[in-house]
């Protein structure tokens, strides 16, 4: 047999129908170990995982709370309660609010090397600082996982990520991933996995293993891991699971997509200046920049060495600027406290928040305006502050200290050494599932924003109805359906459809499809090119599906949309010619027989037929017949 | 001279123009030791010094900053940064985000035994378990202490209160304030002083003395005060604040109008059933109701010794519901960390916020729906909580540790006894005024949401303009201005008035009266019955009036509205016949002659005559004259 890679063979040993890994950009279906959620797209995924059908999750599963805990209002502790008792109910542990973030508890506690995983997040991938394969999906790709225990996905590249010498004074494991950002851009990842190995990686730890391939997502990398060694052995004995340990590395002589080479000893302090964690230049070079804001933690940035660190450089002085810490987790928050280092932090001013993630993802912690924010985080996107003219840079726990007490960006200039403390198990906080019989008795308490999903009903064999909406290019699904103020919406379908599809497009659009579909109708929606491009919200096929949307036609789809489409049952379409993008006007009655999906199709107008290409694949036919994965999942596993 | 109680004492010291101090509801004109906002009534404060065209302020004056500390978007640190800059400029100490709450840092750091005070918040009262007078006033007689170092306010009647035994163990002062609550109801302290003496006044501590202070708000009491003895010594002496000690209490013989007597030993463990505090009923009657959520501090109930009773009773145990802990200050924070409460609290379940009000004033903290909370806080009014159907509960930090554990209100059942803990100084978080001359020199930071007041033009001799709205009976300032999610545009009157005025009864209502005063038109409002009732909103006479309205014409005025709308120079006027309300239609073109307000006043409309009666007081002839207190006061001060 050749060498493998590590990443080749945790997939050898994951995949489902055994035999030779496929090529690159080939499906592989791999057993999962373990899937997770947290709140902010968790209540989806259970509503997903309850239409199925399910009884009880296959794989180890987990629900977090740690996006939205400042519970202004009902919705927000309502969705925890939701979470809670849906977990018990189907076999999930439960993280509750206040515990920590899900990356961060993931790797404390319920991550191994070797493992496989799947986690509603885009930086679920941090667990690869653990030696394990784990990837960011979409809420009904996580909850498909919990219900099979396996995950579909296209075999990446992989690129082998040399780390040679050993960091400097004042230079940390965010310098090195803030370099790596400088190297591939936030594009270069993309369909790669990133396998660190060398030298530079043998000395770091865990913790800091994990900021490295956290902001692989920044790359757009499928996922990032390091080795299985000593340090992996020694952060798991810390923490009283060692028989948790396995050594795991690529074989000798292992093949590679790809090499980077990156000696740690030559990087200095990087900053990653707004608004784009590729936009990486020397601290040095910005230093002097006027502050307003400190933030530091996140699941970037959490570990106890990381704020031990900051704590140590500011501890004796005040902060110049508001400074905010979110620790990681709990436990980290108790080694500060018994450690000494909390009450250090809070002398020099600095705001203690909740364990979570706050900031990072606009829950609090906002930025005055046209202030500039340094923050330990892992994202600097227009508006994710919440100020839209403020300015986001991240940088390293160190360079935050300096800069803190500077009120400007200032270079560590300061050696740094930490007391070390004990690891805390608060494994205690997590409420575990309960045997089956009794988990079948739990009632599932959903407050009144929390409706089940429809019912999706099986394609019809014509689509007939009405054109509802003629678009233009570029189409985001932040046109379709706007997130912000609307999020507290999301388990409620009904409602965010009601109120926010197309809404700042055509206030009546909604009410408009309410009409067509209970009538009898179907509402078709025109597009140029580039529709559904940004996020991978999947509110953007599910909303409009619950308006009666049952073809969308356009010229050209942004790709990552087109399997929301297909999960809820909306069938794409583009146009042979985009010139017949003309030839179809908003308000025109039109009819697709769709009684043959693989046969030639045709957008009926005014008489005339316009002839239509599938953006499906194949595979996809048997889902959109079934009315969407949904129902399609409950046909074929329900027994 | 004859006798004096404590509460005359203080008075008598402090009056401003000597002599005997007036009759019970006369006028007396103290001078202020200490004036002080919190950020939500603080930055309309602001303005306010700022239109006064006041340069330095005279008393000890604080700008805390507690209550809205979310900074869900830029409104809120913007709001921060106003009040620090303003601060520096104005010569105020500023208590930075996280510092703690107004009341409790008001007690550990700057309140002394014989001070007097006004604050823009309702439970300034707590300062009176010091030994001090102080009052809750609105956020324009606030304005006028700083500016004036001077508060008017009717002479009130002093009830001396005795309190004899000492408390049972398992019983707390929040069980003294609940059993007065009892006693008295909800409006029984009004026009009083609660001044507390006797041997069980003698066995509580300043900060259990101040639980019961804070909560004499609730019963409507003009403000309450305890003696200034031993446990007073201790207390500061604790807090590095010995010398600002002096034995304060009643001569032998003083006279007091009422006389209530508890005996603390037959006292049992209380609570003050949704939704109002004085509905108070034994625990033990309660015993065994399911509960979904606990919260504890405030500044009610957020000592050193009341957290750490909690924590004792938790310690080693896990909390059966959310449970959520505020702490009064960063200082008892620091106490908790260092005597290892914190962490035992956190590995009992307790999720720790920033010390400030959160969930008290419905920032954050929201029950579940239908739920039921159990708080230490001080109000448990309908929708306060931000769950509208949620029930709150008050009760003893005791009371709620048990209940915590059970899931169910539950008695406290074992002894507690706590570990001291040395007092921490945490002063170097106050941010300290700068010499006259460098104050001049700072930047008064404002966001694009903080708009300095409009200026108020003098009342015409001729009101004449449209009649543009007219009302029914019991139109509330929550009607005229309402607030929730329009909070964060307290600092911004055009934005406020222009987005929320009478928009639950008239969407069009700002647009319209903007189209009549842009005219050079005046806007006239009619109402019935019970006009203005509710909250003392400052911004329900600020925004009608930065909108052109200049009268309102009602059969009968709320009586505390009457004060704002003649502070924003709006002319108070009422029906003499009450049937005239008919005659009136909105639309109605109408003149009021104003030339002379002492005078016999007409609505003239339709070439009708209506008799009117003036619901101003002679003193407030010129203010409204003037266009209103502000340009009175510039008129009157200047120079």
């Amino acid at each position: 047999m050749r060498p493998m890679n590590l990443t080749e063979k945790i997939f050898a040993a994951h995949q489902v129908d055994g035999g030779a890994l496929p090529q690159a950009g080939e499906v592989v279906t791999l057993g999962i170990d373990e899937a997770f959620t947290q709140d902010a797209t968790g209540t989806m995924c259970m509503l997903q995982l309850e239409a199925m059908g399910v009884d009880r999750v296959k794989p180890l599963s987990v629900n977090f709370v740690d996006h939205s805990m400042m519970q202004q209002g009902f919705r927000n502790p309502d969705d925890h309660e939701y979470l809670r008792t849906v977990s018990k109910r189907l076999g999930i542990i439960f993280s509750p609010p206040g515990t920590g973030i899900c990356h961060f508890l993931n790797i404390e506690n319920f991550v191994k090397p070797g493992m496989t995983g799947v986690g509603a997040d885009s930086h679920t991938v941090n667990a690869g600082g653990m030696g394990a394969i784990y990837f960011g999906a979409g809420g009904y790709d996580v909850a498909l996982a919990m219900a099979t225990g396996e995950y579909r996905i296209p075999m990446p590249q992989v690129v082998r990520v040399v780390l040679e010498g050993e960091l400097r004074e004042g230079v940390m494991a965010m310098d090195v991933i803030l370099k790596m950002l400088s190297i591939l851009g936030v594009k270069g990842g993309k369909g790669k996995v990133l396998e660190y190995t060398g030298p530079g990686a043998a000395s770091l730890s865990v913790p800091e293993r994990a900021t490295i391939t956290n902001m692989g997502a920044e790359m757009g990398a499928s996922t990032s891991i390091f080795p299985s060694d000593e340090r992996t052995r020694a952060y798991l004995e810390s923490r009283g699971r060692g028989d948790d340990y396995q050594p795991l590395s690529a074989d000798e002589g292992a093949q590679y997509a790809e090499e980077i080479r990156v000696d740690l000893s030559e990087l200095e302090p990087l900053i990653a200046i707004y608004p784009s964690p590729g936009n990486v230049e020397t601290v040095a070079s910005r230093a002097g920049t006027k502050i307003h804001q400190v933030c530091v933690g996140s699941c970037t940035n959490s570990s106890f060495e990381n704020i031990a660190s900051f704590a140590e450089t500011l501890k004796g002085k005040k902060v110049a600027v508001d400074t905010l810490l979110y620790p990681g987790s709990r436990a980290v928050a108790m080694q500060l406290a018994d450690s000494g280092y909390l009450t250090s932090l809070w002398r020099s001013g600095v705001r203690v928040m909740e364990n979570g993630c706050g900031a990072c993802i606009g829950q609090g912690g906002s930025p005055i305006s046209k202030g500039v924010s340094l923050r330990t985080f892992n994202r600097n996107f227009p508006k994710r502050s919440g100020t839209p003219d403020a300015e986001v840079h991240l940088v390293s726990p160190l360079v935050a200290a300096a800069s803190a007490l500077a009120g400007e960006i200032a270079m560590p200039d300061q050696p740094v050494d930490i007391r070390p403390a004990e690891q805390v198990d608060d494994t205690a906080a997590f409420v575990m599932p309960v045997p089956l019989a009794e988990a079948r008795q739990i009632e599932v308490v959903r407050g009144p924003n929390i409706m089940p999903l429809p019912d999706f009903d099986p394609l019809p064999s014509r689509i007939e109805g009405e054109v509802m909406l003629k678009l233009g290019d570029n189409i985001s699904t932040d046109d379709i359906q706007p997130a912000g103020i609307y999020l507290p919406l999301r388990s409620n379908v009904k409602e965010y459809a009601m109120q926010a599809t197309f809404n700042q497009i055509d206030p009546t659009f909604a009410e408009r499809c309410v009409v067509v579909r209970d009538a009898g109708g179907h509402g078709v929606l025109i597009g140029r090119d580039n529709y559904g491009q940004g996020s991978s919200r999947e509110h953007a096929a599910l909303c409009p599906r619950w308006l009666g949307i049952r073809a969308v036609v356009v010229v050209q789809f942004a790709r990552i949309h087109v399997a929301n489409l297909v999960n809820f049952g909306i069938v794409p379409l583009t146009f042979r010619d985009p010139n017949d993008y003309e030839r179809v006007s908003q308000g025109d009655h039109v009819r697709i027989d769709v009684s043959d999906l693989q046969g030639e199709l045709f957008l009926e107008v005014g008489g005339e037929r316009i002839p239509l290409e599938p953006a499906f694949e194949p595979k996809d036919v048997e889902v959109l017949q079934a009315g969407g994965s949904l129902p399609y999942f409950k046909a074929t596993h329900r027994g």
